[in-house]
């Protein structure tokens, strides 16, 4: 069974949250699987200070940034298909919101990245599982529109309300459970939208990956 | 109890190696104890570029690329103390040895840098317990110079040797385990210097934070 891992960069603030990421990865490899870790080959919409919180002067690209995560091991989106991969989770961030979408100007009408959309709705209409951690559900729920798709992104009430516009069902969800929608395959989990420290967000995305591998068939 | 978690950076071939770094996090929060991550405000020595392997002509800093991991939540090793903490934990990564030392270069007669050689002075002086992932023991054993300490990185021969001729005893340990030196309380584990995958090298750094906890007197 072969996974694949959607990054949008490295470092909570600008692209993939990395507690969250690295916890993705170690559950899935604890289960025996192959990871396929892709992003996608874009700019980054803007660079942060970590330490600061500051916006910075620099350019970086999703993909290269991606790879620090991913130890070089990983494929640029555009180079792979719902055939390639049995499931998909998402790990979270504001480089998902941020980098995969137009979200934080356009709330409930925001629009996905055509590489990202792509990959999403294949795996949907294949019937194969996606995991969302995290803000990623935002994605899904903009991906496929008036889906009806249970989702969580814990109790945030702007984000949840938003996920209702786009035509999806938000559920309430604490960090250490994933939401599972068995009828669309799609599994959420709040994890830092929710959660205080790792081992809390840890729980949940624990639960996420072994939920998404029984609605992949493993 | 307080531990330290000592960062190179944020990414294998240039600054901390990212799985370690964050398992150590999981494991340690797991425990219930207060982690102090921490890093020194100095450039790194390069940037790799993590997709394609080559070196890249950005400039960037220790401090603040390692606050990625951190989540922002990090001090300048210069503001840390051995009276701070309870212990302190190294994860590995090339940055350690690019950015802590010119170990690459100088190998057996290498020098630490004096921000990062203060404070493990100051934690063995102490009798305080230090953890030691990956490649990280090369540096605990420049720092420490002459104080047969016995540290792992695995069976790397080259870089054993390098031990051995810094006054240290290595031993060969596989990834799943920690090797620890009760008399100097110092404890270290060989993680992606031996282990394939993330599950692997976690099997290690666990073990390592429950010898290090336990040193510590918790």
């Amino acid at each position: 069974m072969r996974v694949g891992v959607l990054l949008a960069g490295c470092g909570v603030f600008d692209g993939a949250e990395i507690h969250e990421a690295t916890l993705t990865l170690y559950f899935l490899d604890r289960e025996g699987v192959e990871i396929v870790c892709m992003a996608p080959n874009i700019p980054q919409k803007e660079v942060i200070n970590h330490l600061t919180g500051e916006k910075s002067d620099e350019k970086r690209n999703v993909l290269v940034e991606a790879a620090r995560i991913a130890r070089g091991e990983i494929k640029d989106i555009n180079d792979v298909t719902a055939d390639d991969i049995d499931a998909l989770i998402m790990p979270g961030g504001y480089g998902v919101a941020k980098n995969f979408s137009n979200f934080l100007e356009k709330g409930a009408d925001a629009d996905v990245i055509p590489e990202v959309k792509r990959l999403l709705v294949e795996m949907f209409e294949k019937g194969k599982p996606i995991g969302a951690v995290c803000i990623s559900p935002v994605i899904v729920a903009a991906a496929l529109r008036e889906a009806k798709v249970k989702l969580t992104i814990g109790s945030d009430e702007q984000v949840s309300k938003a996920i209702e516009a786009m035509g999806q069902q938000h559920l309430v969800c604490p960090v250490s459970e994933a939401l599972v929608d068995e009828e669309h395959k799609i599994v959420s989990t709040p994890a830092y939208m929710e959660g205080k420290t790792i081992k809390d967000v840890a729980e949940g995305i624990e639960k996420l990956v072994k939920e998404v591998l029984r609605l992949a068939g493993k």
